[in-house]
Order: structure tokens, then C-alpha cells, then sequence
């Protein structure tokens, strides 16, 4: 009983690191499937053959509401179908115009020299009613173009991407080496952002509102955005006016309240647009060619 | 002493607890922190600006190496600079250019009617060189386009795609109502996988493999890949095949086995591609005005 007595408080440490121990345990395997981003919903069947480190995005997001035909809404499963017939164009008017569009794109070079002259508005909401042509998930057209020409926004803008540019490299040089200075600098230091006639910055609405006043996630939201710049992209390049496709980084908050756009809509894109600069050069890149980048099957 | 060798179990049993859950307080902490996905780097200065609920996917992955600036890679700074001098054009041409290819993207629709009629391979191959002409991160081309004719693959991949969605469906019923069997079954039925003379396999690149044999991460690959097939999308258009956008669920896996491809490689999109049938018809859908896409500042 003496020896009991006297083991009890080193039973008790015991006890308790073995209880303590349960628990942490248990928290670091929630933590590892939340991280891992590879949630499986209580509803979803185990299905062995799915290689969990290959998910994808697009399947973490995966919700009961979601559908992998972007066309297929419950709204839209009840819409009158119509007919659809779009020109046949015969062979070798096919093979030309793919020649054709193919030698536009391919001129087509991120240009971060624009010159200040201007462009007709009318011409930018074209390219813009282009851009929303794009398909998005469930016809959800969950983008907006918020084209800035007034030029103090534009400095506005240029300042927040400025201040956040250099700290990422400071943050980049810092970790690295430093060598030349002035040419980091070059880097964040973004004239075209008040230079460029317009800025066309590009929101992906994460949700919708609907009539009810319920949210409406935009599953998809992401991608349907940037597919909706590629055509923008193609429009802009069609019409000579350049562009540098930019994703400014951690400028997207400050950025949305400047331009007082809603909770909903998230800063995808930043593209300076205007004509390119006299002067303008670009870095002599080649691209893939075909065989690097198709497989036949 | 009696009194405090009563008390030791309990004093330990205390401590025990408290030490315990100091550790399970830290290891909240860091829960939190990685699954809100606002990984913040010790190096990074703290932004009192930043409102954290609001931080975009594209600042989530913000690395260090990562650079805003798509085209400005480490790589890219030291390339050679050659002049830029695309066509300039009049304005009423600029404006005429616009209104064309708005008024060709915008007859754009998502076909599921697909006819067998066979295309040109060379057409096909145009089209995906002018999607590769996209820009993407740090120059990196993390796309692959896998054209799919040969009729057993087809079948096969129609094969994965159909089983995926019928769990998929069958688990939104169970969730909620069962009212049109027949209806929603056509749903996960997809012919076109069968009858379109191609299926395009659009794989994005999560990471490269340096001459070094390292990996290097390809930031920005799901946007960059994403804004190819907005390009992708006008270039069908323009030889007037048609296709529809899906990211079929969960099937990636298997397709990517299937089709040989890499473990980089995740699949991103699935579009059917041919001329549509001749009876095909699309649900009489609207587009959003300019008005609500656009706002000018």
C-alpha cells in the first residue's frame, strides 16, 4: 500500500502523457488530411484507385452541386434546346484560317514597354465583350473587367503593385544573393502601370448572390476567368494592341478596395493595355514546338 | 508533508494537463495557420493591410521564387532583348478587327452533339500550336495537349468518365430528390467521347525537372494552362469545330494512367472536338450585357 502510495503521482505523470500523447496524435492526423488538401466527403464512396498525391484541383473542390459538364446547370437542363448550326467551312478554307490565326498568336509577346497613345474606348469594349464569350461553370460568366484609364487610379495602383513588388524581391534577395542591385530594381519598378492608356484588371467572382439571398459558390470560377483572358488575349493581339499578363502578388485586397469591388470578386489578373512603344523590345524567347507539346493517341 | 504527499498525484496530474494542453494549443496554432492557406513565411514582414479572409488562390502559392510578373524569370532577365514592331493599325480597321471577332467568338456554344464527320489532323494540329502560343509563368509552357482518335482509347476514356459521373449523380440524388431518372441519366451519358473524331486531353504541368534532375514547381500553371485553352477555344471557333468545356471529376487519375502521362502532369480539361451534328441543338441561353461585365473607372 506504502508502495502504492508512492507510485500513485508517477502512475498519474504516466497516465497523463499517454492521454496527452492520444490527443496530439489525433490532432496532427486531422491536420495531415486537411493539408493535404484531399478531403473526402463522409458521402464519398472509398474508391481505391484514386492515387490520393495526384488529386487534383479541380477534384478537391469537388462539391455534391458540382458537375464536370461546365454546361449542364440544373437551370439549364430546363431551357428550351434550339437548333444550332455554325459554318462548314470546307477543307482547305479550314487549314487556311488555322494557318492564319495561328501566325497572329504567334506574334503575339508579352510587351512591358507601352506607349501613352491613346486607344478608342469603343475598341476595348469590344475586346472585353469577346473576353465574354468565354464558357464558365455552369454559365456562371463569373468575371469582371474593371478598365482604368483616369490616371490617378492608375498611379494608385501603381504604387500598391510598386511597395508589394519590392518586398518580394528584398524578401527573394535576401534569401539569395545580392549582385546587382540596380537591375533588381528594374523589376519592380512597373511604369507601364501609368504609362498604359488603360489597366484592365480582372476579378473572378468567387460566389454569387442569389435571388433568395443565399450564396451560389462559382465552382470553376478560377479557370473560366482565365479562359476568358486567353480570349481576351487572342482579341487583344488581333486588334495590334499589347499586353504583359501580370498576377500581382499579395496586391489583390488592397487592390479591391481601391477599386471598391465587392466580398465576392477576388483580383485575378493586372494587363496594361496600349499600343506597344516605339522603342519597345522584348526578350528573344522561342517557344515549344509541336511535338513538345501534343501527343497523338 | 502528509498533506503534501497527498497532494503530489494531484499537483502532477495538474502539471500533466497543463503541459498538455500547451501542447495541443501549439499544434492548433499551426493547424490553423497551414489550412487557411495563409502560409506566411517566417521572412515575411507582418501586413497589418492584408486582410487575410480575403487572400486570392494566386497569393497562396506566392513562393519565393514566384515573381508577379509573369515573363520576368530569372532565366528571362538574361535573354538577349530584340525590337517589337507589330502591325499598327488605322483605328477604323482596329474597330472593324474587333467587331469581327466578337461577332465569330460570340456564335460560340458549348456542343454536345458531335459529329463523327472526320476533321483534318492538320487543322487540329494548327489550333494547338496557336494554343501553345499563350503566355504563361515564368515562360515555362506547362502544357500538354493529348489528341485522342484512336476508337478504343476513346472508349476507354468514355468508359472512366461515365462510371465517375454516375457516382456523381447518384450521390447528388441521394442527397436530394429522385424525381426524372431517365432525365439525369442523360446526364451522365456521353456519347461524344465515342463519336467525336478527337478528344483533347489538356494536361497541366505542376512541375518541370531541371538538367540538375531537381524539381522546379511551375507557379501559375493552372492559369496559365487555362488562359491556352481560352486560346484553344477561339481557335476552333475560328475553323468552325466545335467542342464543349468539362473537367471531368475525379477521373484524372485514371485518364493520366491511361494516356502514359508523367506524374507532373494533372488533367485539367477534356474537350471533345468535331463538327457538330447536324441536328444539334444548344440550350437558348443569354449572355451578360457588356454593362455587367464591365466597369470603367
Amino acid at each position: 500500500m506504502a508502495l502504492l502510495s508512492v507510485l500513485t503521482p508517477v502512475l498519474a505523470v504516466v497516465l497523463c502523457l499517454v492521454i496527452g500523447f492520444m490527443l496530439v496524435r489525433s490532432r496532427e492526423t486531422a491536420t495531415t488530411s486537411a493539408t493535404q488538401g484531399n478531403y473526402v466527403s463522409p458521402e464519398t464512396d472509398f474508391r481505391p484507385w484514386v492515387d490520393q498525391d495526384l488529386r487534383d484541383d479541380t477534384e478537391i473542390t469537388a462539391k455534391e452541386d458540382e458537375d464536370g459538364d461546365w454546361a449542364e446547370s440544373n437551370e439549364e437542363e430546363d431551357l428550351l434546346h434550339v437548333p444550332y448550326s455554325p459554318p462548314h467551312y470546307p477543307e482547305e478554307t479550314m487549314l487556311e484560317r488555322s494557318k492564319d490565326l495561328y501566325t497572329l498568336m504567334n506574334q503575339r509577346r508579352s510587351v512591358r514597354f507601352i506607349s501613352p497613345e491613346p486607344v478608342p474606348r469603343e475598341v476595348i469594349d469590344n475586346v472585353i465583350r469577346t473576353a465574354g464569350t468565354a464558357p464558365s461553370g455552369a454559365h456562371t460568366e463569373p468575371w469582371t473587367f474593371v478598365v482604368v484609364s483616369d490616371p490617378e487610379t492608375k498611379h494608385q495602383i501603381r504604387r500598391i503593385v510598386e511597395e508589394e513588388e519590392e518586398v518580394n524581391y528584398r524578401q527573394r534577395m535576401g534569401n539569395k544573393w545580392v549582385n546587382d542591385l540596380a537591375k533588381l530594381r528594374t523589376n519592380w519598378i512597373k511604369e507601364y502601370l501609368d504609362v498604359a492608356p488603360y489597366l484592365v484588371l480582372v476579378f473572378k467572382q468567387t460566389y454569387g448572390i442569389l435571388p433568395n439571398g443565399k450564396k451560389r459558390t462559382h465552382y470553376y470560377n478560377e479557370i473560366s476567368v482565365s479562359i476568358s483572358c486567353g480570349i481576351l488575349l487572342a482579341a487583344l493581339q488581333n486588334v495590334g494592341l499589347v499586353t504583359v499578363t501580370t498576377t500581382p502578388l499579395n496586391c489583390g485586397p488592397q487592390l479591391r478596395l481601391l477599386l471598391k469591388r465587392p466580398a465576392n470578386e477576388k483580383l485575378l489578373m493586372l494587363l496594361p493595355v496600349g499600343y506597344p512603344a516605339s522603342d519597345a523590345t522584348v526578350p528573344d524567347l522561342k517557344r515549344k514546338p509541336l511535338d513538345d507539346i501534343v501527343v497523338h493517341i
